[in-house]
């Protein structure tokens, strides 16, 4: 808790001005930049030897997960990313043709999304390969769509299934980029972010900034695969259910809609992604806090999500 | 060489697109984002603890350079710093006040320039602490000054004073915002760079990028007392003048600028700056390569300046 409660006091003493939309806090920062249509988005992430991947992992997927996790905060904001800077922190030892690799990796993910990459920086980290990126986007005005806006009996919806991502999807995960702006485009959403810290963890960053609570349904949680297969291998695994509402790194949208727009949300979404899960888990409260409602009633979920740095 | 040759050659695999006027090779990215007057500025730079300050350094001036690098690249293109990303890389033990004092330094010096800091990620990098910026300015359309534009007979300029920065000024230099944009809206800068890797190697940097060659005079490089100081106290301390041509982070404007232009802009210099020198080192060549007039002659440079991972 100690790095939640040292960030939240850092935020309120950045330096500000009329510009910022958006600041410290959301998935991106909103900038008016003064062009015409369109708001600018900005935003850093980086991936550290040891905690994001690991020694093992193919670099190629090295670079391209530092891309994905950005593009996952741009598809958060219902945005288009547009160029990237990138500072590869470099062991003292290393291969010319591990570092060739993750911009490999990173260059063709950026190509995929026409991201240009306008700056790549390499600096000493002695110990172990750390990889920043920053990245810039555009959103039309008023389509941007923040942690904040979440409304009493809002439903909440979530994409794709969840849990177990780090036995593999972490390293190639889609970022819902093209999903985010349909959304965005064809429906009022209220308030989105994209699963880093597991859903529990990422609906209450929602519930924090939108001042509300919720329910969630726990047989709408789509589980996945991964999390099922984990708690069949090891017996000390989670139970899918928890995974999936815990596990950090799924990288998919969780959204809140007003419940009037869900059966025309999800009969549109059908057509428009018919292989992409869209799941309804449950609504938006005035009560505060998060509960779960299950076959032994409605309780309070007091578990935090995957509890990392990375906010 | 390695790193240098390593960068090169990615460099040239980066995706772009039609928006980026100038991408990765130059103090900073300078990008067409349809704003009607000014072109966005895009930079990211990383400081490191044990690279670019030690675990004794006050906390206030690790935040306080990180920000300052940044800074000292939107001057070299002459540009306005506007918004600016912060990832701070956390050893597995910290302590809160030392995370508090490193913002309260990168947070004044943002107050001073009016930037907004609109985005603070932490994350985990178990043995060092490193701190990853992402920077935006703007500049107003073709008056951004590329590292390219040097042109053979130009007049050499460097500001302040060069060499042993290390003993104390890297942590406290004033970035050269007003300086660099008053001589890009006063005089055609033909070329601009930041000195971060020493006048010999960022010189060389102009003129690979704007296939010249140049000419020093010994003599009239401007020593800094820290590089006669620290020559004076260590007998294994480079000579002065070696300092002052190879030393790293003097964060000093290098320029190029038509030499019938020379001695008007000493004149306006020294009424609009009565306190930063401002010395002519030299002139650009047709011949490739870096040559030193001394009283032994002419004689080749080769010498590279401090040789960091940083570009």
């Amino acid at each position: 808790m100690k790095e939640f409660d040292l960030i939240a006091r850092l935020k309120t003493t950045l330096p500000t001005h009329d510009s910022v939309l958006a600041g410290a806090g959301d998935d991106c920062a909103v900038l008016n930049l003064g062009l015409p249509h369109d708001l600018v988005l900005f935003k850093t992430d980086a991936v550290v030897e040891g905690v994001h991947f690991t020694a093992d992992t193919p670099p190629e997927k090295i670079g391209r997960k530092a891309l994905a996790r950005c593009l996952s905060d741009i598809a958060a904001m219902a945005g288009t990313p547009t160029h990237a800077v990138v500072t590869l922190a470099l062991p003292t030892t290393f291969e010319t043709t591990r570092v060739e690799a993750i911009y490999a990796g990173l260059n063709a993910l950026a190509r995929e999304h026409s991201v240009a990459i306008v700056g790549g920086e390499t600096t000493a980290n002695p110990d172990r390969l750390l990889l920043s990126i920053a990245m810039l986007g555009t959103v039309p005005r008023n389509r941007q769509v923040l942690r904040s806006g979440a409304k009493a009996e809002d439903a909440i919806f979530v994409t794709g299934t969840l849990g177990g991502s780090l036995s593999g999807r972490h390293l190639d995960f889609e970022p819902r980029l093209a999903e985010a702006r349909w959304l965005a485009e064809h429906f009022t959403i209220h308030a989105m972010i994209d699963l880093s810290d597991g859903l529990a963890g990422d609906l209450r960053h929602i519930l924090e900034a939108s001042g509300v609570g919720a329910e969630l349904l726990s047989s709408a949680v789509p589980v996945s695969r991964a999390a099922k297969q984990l708690a069949r291998d090891e017996s000390s695994a989670k139970p899918p259910l928890l995974a999936a509402l815990t596990d950090g790194e799924d990288f998919e949208l969780l959204f809140t809609i007003a419940s009037r727009s869900a059966v025309p949300l999800l009969d549109a979404w059908r057509a428009q992604f018919p292989d992409v899960k869209l799941s309804c888990v449950g609504k938006i409260t005035t009560t505060p806090g998060l509960r779960l409602r299950d076959e032994r009633g409605l309780r309070e979920f007091n578990l935090r999500g995957y509890e990392h740095f990375d906010s």
